[in-house]
Parts: structure tokens; sequence; C-alpha cells
């Protein structure tokens, strides 16, 4: 077995992608996740172009790492500079990492264009920028920038610009396709033609411009890389850079290159969810091995089947990546999928049963108005368990008033809500403020409740989106109010549908609150 | 330059996808513009399986196409039925579609397991559902499911299965990867192999699992196949279908196959645009090709050397398929970024003069309140332009309140707005109702603000969404409000943030209206 190094760049070539950020807190928490995944070098960013990198590489000095070597990026020394004073190559040495990775000019068109120097004055850059950091005791990696146009535009000169990196002492030389222009046929023709050439480990960085970062690294492995370079998630500049998650499975699991440890497979979806989060970017779904649907199935006749014999229509375990399998309930399936979910819920119902037929009504009644139970769960949770015997009404809602008012440009309004419940045959009429009309109503419907139930101190509000759903109005058409609650370490999802938003944040707040007690106040053997 | 057939899935295997669902009146126009972009064959759904899909074949026959194909799409007759009688091909045929596409099983796991019959059985099945349908005249396309998988596990009896449709007298005979886990090496070995011993040319149907399915399809076709089947974003069960906005500019633009004609390339962001629109998602922004952020550039590096020669840090010009080229404006970047927007702009700026640094020192002063302007373009130009000496309030808020009042649980909501504003030395008072507080709030400023600026008449809300920032406090956190706006054919995007959803909903909303008051009073060169 073939061990393969994991470089991630989600810190450095990440933050290049539009809607990405991190603080540097957390920077230090996705190097600390990076390194528990089993990541061995972690690429923390360019001290030279920005003061947020600085002072990363300032704090994770006094960080102890398990697996990850932290690398700090940044360019060869300028044309004019002596590399001894070249601003760059000085940021460089004081982030005091073990690790420093420099790119250098492949491609003849920037050499002219870009840096405006000849052919051999690059290659003299090249050499001596390698060699200096590497006397300075630093592991050096090379990242050959657009190699792969530059090979196609004049391979001998590209080759010469590796051969500068080899002779400078550079550990491994890093083949990038900068652009992410590049066929998978081409990158795989021009690494096995570079492979020969240079004896020095190879590595692949790759961008998914054409939608091949991952298949393109894979190939650049396949021919004789050893180093792989990418991102959590894919995260990166324009269509962004290789995404890790994928092509860390498909060499381990599917090509049986070692990558990490068999156990730290099960990390991966949480290390993608968990960068997802700091990036506040809502996962995405679709993403191979890693998504919220990646093992989810909806057509009626895959569900069956897999629900016998997992391998008829999974490529994988989920479990071998920490992720699992759903049962989608959606108008296109009907019984089946209902009774997967309330085996899921520990509900036996007969599947015969009017109660089945009603959940699948009631289901599509609301999905039709709008509903969607695929990401709110705890909704329909609550709307298959209204079907049964043992369901109450946790109060009874008497009215509510929501004041607003904003007295000058810049002074901030002031939301207040009046609200009156009714628990059995107590009346509960108070008020509260809040930051907006569903927060003020939020406050008072939990101040109004929590003195007959105090477990509702227990939750709180993680996150509220809104969509607009026929996108024609504007704010006078149909919204969908997710609300994500949390409880200790329980998340649950609930959905309202309105085409009034107060009223979609209403009915969402209120199966988020039902849902919270129902779990906390009616013992499971009961409910099922 | 050898022609490929590309066969689109988007109505039928697309729907399969989570959150992905279409009206019949959706699927007709989608329908159309797949005509006009130049697919050769539509696949519309699964008559047999849902009565969306028969409706949807009763209303396209009323449609006249110029490039494609209609296909009804469904599954070889069932074991125990004559196939005369078989309601899922009788469904197939009641479509009436020219063209008619069924899938077989080519695994024996599934030959066993699904459907509990003998190897010979399965192949009989497959030779007579395809002989039959085409004997009614039918242009008839196999897909051979879980075609990878099947043929890893027994090569033999995979090859019959195709030599029984072939037989049957199938016109394309089309490999799946159904499960998505087949591996880009493995895709090319096994269709070169498959090439030698069927002579009906080959298609290939693939899965992204892996995030391979681009290459895959791309593989397949370099070994012989000359028909791709994949849907529009790459929509589809689980991870998706291989995405026919990447599969289409990769083999025209790099590897020169024919796909559509040179020109109907240009249409392919708007057709990837118009079908999330539709699916109601919104465009996913790092697509390659067609995303919003596929020929972005945020690094200051890249921004000045793509001005000067885009092929530098773009592997192909973004017209050529629809796109444009855009500069963000982000905290990583300066003053260069703020020349290059004003340029965009048509703001004449002298990039050492005071009102630069201004714009750039108030862009990062925002950003850091938590604003974001890559995805609002309006508030970006706003903030620019207040900098500029003609700059002009429209009016100013002397106050509004808000009153939201619900009397029952199944009562909806009533929200009436109460707003004071001045424009010049008259103040108007007015009041107005809406479906939530944002809607009676925009209701009310129009009302006020109309009697001064009769143009607003022409501009309506399109989209609204809410996202919290930090994810930790609920609907306590900071939100972020982004306001879509359109009028007649121009759509801009506006935001606002603050800790009170209101206010932020506010500060878009007088943004959204500064932008078109802007647009439509000031003559574009006094601007300047």
């Amino acid at each position: 077995m073939k061990n393969i190094e994991l470089y991630d760049t989600t810190l450095r070539d990440g933050t290049q992608g539009e809607d990405v950020s991190f603080s540097v807190e957390d920077k230090l928490r996705i190097a600390r996740k990076l390194d528990a995944f089993g990541i061995h070098y972690i690429e923390g960013g360019w001290p030279g172009s920005n003061p947020r990198d600085l002072e990363f590489f300032r704090r994770v000095k006094g960080e102890r790492f398990h697996h990850a070597k932290i690398a700090a990026f940044g360019s060869t020394r300028r044309a004019k500079n002596r590399v001894e004073v070249d601003p760059n190559i000085l940021a460089l040495l004081e982030a005091e990492t073990p690790v420093v990775t420099i790119f250098g000019k492949t491609w003849i068109l920037h050499v002219k264009a870009a840096l405006q120097i000849s052919e051999e004055e690059n290659l003299e850059i090249i050499e001596e920028s390698v060699s200096y950091l590497k006397a300075q005791g630093r592991e050096l990696i090379y990242d050959a920038e657009h190699f792969f146009d530059g090979f196609k535009d004049d391979s001998a000169y590209a080759l010469r610009t590796l051969k500068a990196a080899e002779r400078g002492g550079a550990a491994v030389i890093v083949l990038c396709d900068t652009n992410g222009g590049t066929m998978t046929e081409e990158v795989a023709s021009i690494v096995s033609e570079v492979a020969k050439q240079i004896s020095v480990p190879l590595g692949i960085h790759t961008h998914n411009d054409c939608e091949l970062a991952v298949a393109n690294s894979i190939a650049a492995i396949m021919k004789g890389a050893s180093h792989v370079q990418g991102t959590v998630n894919g995260f990166g500049e324009r269509c962004g850079n290789a995404n890790l998650c994928s092509v860390i499975p498909n060499l381990q699991l599917k090509l049986g290159y070692g990558c990490v440890e068999p156990g730290q497979l099960a990390g991966l979806t949480e290390l993608s969810h968990f960068v997802s989060e700091l990036a506040n970017l809502a996962p995405r779904k679709h993403l191979a091995f890693v998504g919220q649907s990646a093992f989810a199935h909806k057509g009626g006749v895959h569900v069956s089947a897999v629900m016998k014999t997992p391998r008829t229509y999974e490529h994988i375990l989920p479990e071998v990546v920490g992720n699992k399998r759903r049962v989608l309930v959606s108008d296109l399936s009907g019984r089946s999928n209902v009774m997967y979910k309330a085996a899921e819920l520990s509900i036996d119902l007969n599947e015969s049963s009017a109660d089945v037929q009603g959940m699948v009504d009631d289901i599509k009644s609301k999905e039709f108005q709008g509903y969607r139970y695929e990401e709110a769960d705890g909704s329909l949770e609550l709307l298959i368990k209204q079907r049964l015997k043992n369901w109450r009404e946790f109060f009874e809602l008497e009215g509510f008033k929501v004041i607003i008012h904003k007295n000058s440009r810049d002074e901030q309004p002031v939301s207040e809500a009046l609200i009156k419940v009714r628990v059995g045959d107590e009346v509960e009429h108070t008020a509260s403020e809040g930051n907006g009309p569903v927060n003020a109503l939020d406050n008072a419907l939990r101040k109004a409740l929590e003195k007959f139930y105090p477990e509702l101190k227990g939750m709180h509000l993680a996150d509220y989106k809104v969509r607009v759903l026929d996108g024609q109005d504007g704010t006078g058409a149909k919204v969908r109010v997710l609300i994500t609650s949390r409880n200790g370490h329980t998340t649950w999802n609930t959905v309202g549908v309105s085409t009034d938003i107060i009223e979609a944040s209403w009915k969402a707040l209120v199966d988020s609150i039902y849902y919270h007690l129902l779990k906390s106040t009616v013992p499971e053997e009961v409910v099922s």
C-alpha cells in the first residue's frame, strides 16, 4: 500500500473562495480539527499578504499537533530583491513554521507578462529562493504555478523550472493546475512524463473550473504523485480547489492508497460540517461522501431495495465516512417511506392502518402548501405523532400583538410582544422585548410557558432562515421559515409556511417548542 | 470532429434530487429551453410512476421542438406479465413520444435479490421489451442499470444483457453507473472493452457519488461512447447526475467534440440559472463554467493580472459560455479592486485621491459589521457613490411603527405599518397593511414616496433572504438581509445587517429604493 501525503490549504487557498472567510480563532479551531482527522500538512496562510495570517502564525506556535505540520505559504523572492532582505521571504521565516511552501512561475507567459524578467532570471529566482529557505532549516515545498499550462506551452522550459527547484533542495515539487482548465487525460500523461525526469517526490494541486479537480488529483496520484493538495469541501477561488473530502475516500476506499488511519475516515463528515459551520455556510447537501443527501433515498423502488440490501443502491456504507442513510419523505413517495420514518422514530405502526394513510395525506397536503420536510425532521415527527392517540396540545394561543417602532433614521427600532396563552384552565398574559418581532415573540412565548414547562430553559434557537417561495412578488409572496433549535447536544429543525412571515415564523417556533416538550415530558415508551 | 448526442434527464432523474421538484408548467418551460439550447433528447418523466408525468406527456404533444426529441422513461416488463399488457409498457406507449428509454438489470445481485428470477429470464425480458417497443415504431434507448457494478461482478453476464438489448433492436445502449461508485480509470477500461463487443452506439450515464461524474462521462466518450446522459446543474438523486453544464463545454471547447452549434454555447449560463430558478434553488455560485464565481477574482495579484491578460488566470473566456468576469470587493483586497468596480460603474476616479481611500475604509468598516457586498452589488454601488460630490438623500425618515396582531391559533396575523417621511420641506404621514411587517413597511414606504417619485411604481421586490450571522443565539443574533429587486429586466441586490431583523430589512429596503431612484432620476453622466 502506497502512502499519500495530505496537504490541506483550506486556511489559505480556501479563503480565496467567494463567501469564505475565517477569523483567527476559527483558523485555529480548524487546524486542530484537521490535525485530529489525520491531515499531514496544514497551510495556515500567507504571512506576507495580510495581518490576520501573521496573527494566526503567532498563535499557532503555542499549539501541539499530533499528525500535522504547519506550513506558511508565499512566493519566491521578487526579481529586484536580494533573497535575505526580500520582505516576503522574511515574513515566511518570521512565521517560524517547520514547513514553508513557495510558488514560482512555470509559464513563460507569466514570466514575461507578469514578472517582466528573462527566462534565465526566473530559474535563478526559483533555485535561490528554495535553497535559501532550506538553509534556514525549513522543509521546503515548491508549488509550480500554472504548471500544466506552462508545460503545454513549452514543456522543456517548464521542466527546467522544476529542475531549478530540485537543485535548490525542495522536498516535494507540486504540479499546479492553477487555472483549473486541464483535462484528466492531459494531467495523467504530463505527470507520467514529469515523473521520468524529476526524482524529488511529486505533488498535485488542482482547481475545479472544469469540474474535474478530484479526477485530476486521482489521475496524478495514479501516475506517480505522492502528495495531494486540496481543501475541505473544495472551498477555494472561483470554482474551488480539489475537495479533500472526496479525494481522500476515493484514494483510500476505492484505490487502496494509505491516507489516514482507517478509523479516522469516520470523522470525515464531521470535519466537512465543522468547516462549513465556521465559514458560516450551510453545508452543501449534495457533496459526495459527506453531504446530507449523499445516502438519501427518495424514489420508492430505491427505498425498498436499499432497506433490504444497502449495496444495491449505495457504493459504500455511509458509516465508513461518518455519514448516514436517510429516507426522504416527499410527494414522490408513499406509505413505505412513512413506515420507514415511523420505524426510525420507534413508532410501531401497522402498514395497513388508517393512521398511515392519514399521515401520508397530511404530508401531501402540507407539501402542497409549500412545506418541505426533507430539512425539517422535527416538524415531520410532530405531523406523524399528531395522528397517534396519546397526542396532546401543550398550550392554546389566545392571541398576541407585536409592536415595532423606530423614531428616526439612526435610532434602532424597538420590538415588543404581548402574548396570552392558556394551559389547561390557567391563562398567562405577559410581554417581552426582542431584537425584532420574531425574537420578541419567542421571548414572550417562553416567558409565558416557562411557568408551566420549566424545561424550556434548556433550549434555544440556533438558526433562523427565510426563503421566499415563488420569488415573484417579493415580500408579498409565500415564505418558508426554517428554525434550528438546540438543547445541549441535540439539534432539531422545524418549518412554517405562510404568506405572512410572522405567521410562518410562529408556526416554526411553536413546532420547535412542541418538539422539545414532547422529548422532555413524554417518556419514549408511551409515545411508541 | 465527432458529434456527441446530448440526452438530458433533468425532468426525470433530476427531480429525484433532494429539494428538486417541478410543476408540469415548469417542465414544459424547461423542455422549451433545453430545445432552444440544442439538446438532442429530453427525457420528460416516467409515465408509469406518477400522474404529474402523464400530464406532462399529454401537454408536450402540442409543442414543436427544433432540436430535441422527447423521450419517455420506464422499465422493462415485469417478470410475470406478458409484454402487451404490462402496465409500465402500456404507459410508455400511451405517452406517445418518438423515443422510449427503458432500463433493465445487468447485475446478478439485482436479478436475484430484487427481481427474484433466473439469469436467462432476465435476458428474455430485456430482449422482448426492447423489440416490442421498437415494433410499435419507437426509437428505443436501452439503459443498462448498474452496468459497471454488474460488469465488475460478472463481465460475461453483463455483456450478455447488452447483447439481448442489441438483438432486440436498441438504437443506443447506455452504460449506467447507477450507484456512482466507479473510478474514472475503470470506466475507461470497461467502456473500451464493451466497445469491442457491441456494435450499437454506446451511451454513458453517471452519478456523482465520488465527485467523478463529469470525468467519468468524458472518459467514456474518449473510449468510444457517442451519447451522454446528464442533467442541468447536475441535479439528481443523492449527489446528483453528471452535470451537462460541465460535460458539454469540456467536450466541445477542450476536446474538440461536436455537441451544440458554437453560438448556442453562449446560452449555457442562462440555461443553468433558468433551471435553478424554476427549481426555486439559489444558483450555486461555484459551479464550473456557469457559476457566478466561476470567473470571479478576489486575490489582489490575480485581479491586476487578469485585467491585463485574461488567460493568465482564466482557462476560457467567460463570454463563450455566456458568463462574465467579476471582481470581488472584500477585505483581502484594496484600492485596485475598488478602482475596477468604479470603472465598471463608469465612475472616473483618480487612484490616489482621498475618495478612493475613503471608499476602501467604508467597505472595510461595513464588512467588519457583517456586511458582504459580493452578493449585493446595488448596496456597494451606493456605498461608493455616497462619497461623490453629487450624492443626495432622497428622503428623511421621521419614524415608523409596525403593529402585528393575531387573535387566535387559526387566525392569520395582521400587520400594519405607519410611516412618516420628509422629502425637502414636505412631510408625508401614511399607513399600509402587508403580509408581515417587512411587507407592510415596504408598502407604506412606497405609498409615502410615490407622491414624490412616481417611478417607484416600476419596481418590485423579487426575493428576500435572511441569514443569521453567528448561529449561536438564534433570533437574538446578528442577521443579514438580502433583498433582490426588479424593474422590468433589471435586477439588483441590496443588503442590510443588524441585530434587529426589522432594522436589517429596513436598511436593505432603503438601499433598494435608493438604487432605483438613482438609476431612474439621475442621468449617468452627472453621476460619473
